[in-house]
């Protein structure tokens, strides 16, 4: 294979509304400001992000191009053309793009077509909650979003708790926002008392919430207020 | 549960030598810079950081206590005192605290007493190695070391391959610098072919290499410069 001479820069972007710039390091957005093709998963937040940083390239001078979860295989296959001619960076809606987001399936075909891949340092809500949650750190596990058929999703939490059970390994999932609360009331009903359970709400933001307590206390506690806020959830029952 | 005022900062530090800093945002500067007490894995590594930044604060005027695996329960439940006196800030050898390191033990004592923990943005060798493998992104698990015996290292991954071939889940391991290469051939060697590997090395570095190909390829490939270097491994079968 042909060593490829452009490449593919993935870059994270802010995981929340914000004025100042607290999540970008230098080095991130001077490789941005130095890009003039993007792939991302929405125009709007893409171009809002771009004058954000006050990316010096005017927007009709860019070359945009979109991949979300729709975006057929032949046209991600296209994309390839564009780093024939130039580097790209790809960005996702929000946080680290090629996590849990449709990224990857780009980043896999710049591989497969010998272009140099080059993550930047930024955000990411996962790696964020994990620091912060106190649960294991050396042995964890991302599983998305739940089931949403009530059965489903009770096997599955039933499943990963048991597997936190053996293996002491941290299980974290999420929720469409507008779901939190229901999620949140689930899981104190049907997850052991001694299980801990974190919950990660508007992570970076000035209304962050980081708590972490057993599944009985959180009974007593007072009701968090998580409900159509992005949030992670994590358990870990060792 | 009294609400508590001081903050655990939770700070990466960089996970190679660097000169220029590349990985750290302005804030998350700002912020250690503004600490003077600080829990590390290995004093020694935490000031030579610490001097890299250009902490305004001496070092004889710093408070500097260690946790790292072998530091006893009564001893970590003591530094729950720092926190009562004064921000504390968390750091690990390098990339990010309570992850794939024992500080998260610190940071479970710190959610008991109702301290806020608050995580900052910086490098993380396992997110960068995710984001760049193009490997699935949307449901991962890490486990740290592999074992060292070779019968239980056999069969763990097996067991990883064929959870991958069912679930779709990328997995996530590493190995000592020294034992890299040995690895590279067990799973050459073990793993089906069509098997995609992603081996990260020297992340974030000048000579940094990412590379994600399926088992065949990679037994007609050039064999990959780790040995000694600090690397990730990710498979997936799906």
């Amino acid at each position: 294979m042909t060593k490829q001479n452009h490449k593919l820069w993935l870059i994270p972007t802010p995981i929340g509304r914000c004025k100042e710039n607290h999540v970008l390091p230098e080095f991130t957005l001077k490789i941005i400001k130095s890009l003039n093709c993007f792939i991302v998963e929405k125009p709007q937040t893409a171009i809002s992000f771009l004058k954000w940083i006050d990316h010096p390239t005017p927007e009709y001078k860019m070359t945009l191009r979109v991949l979300n979860k729709k975006t057929p295989e032949q046209e991600i296959f296209s994309f390839i053309n564009l780093l024939k001619e130039q580097d790209v960076g790809l960005m996702s809606e929000a946080g680290a793009p090629g996590v849990a987001d449709p990224g990857a399936r780009f980043v896999a075909l710049a591989h497969d077509h010998g272009f140099p891949v080059v993550p930047l340092v930024g955000p990411s809500s996962i790696l964020l909650a994990l620091m912060a949650s106190g649960l294991n750190g050396q042995n964890f596990s991302f599983h998305g979003y739940l089931p949403i058929d009530e059965n489903k999703r009770s096997a599955m939490l039933k499943s990963l708790e048991s597997n936190s059970i053996q293996s002491g390994q941290t299980q974290i999932f999420m929720e469409t926002p507008h779901r939190n609360l229901p999620l949140f009331n689930t899981l104190i009903k049907q997850l052991r008392p001694g299980t801990k359970l974190c919950i990660a709400c508007n992570l970076t933001q000035p209304d962050e919430l980081i708590l972490t307590k057993r599944i009985e206390s959180w009974k007593n506690a007072e009701i968090p207020a998580i409900q159509k806020k992005p949030a992670l959830f994590l358990i870990n029952s060792f």
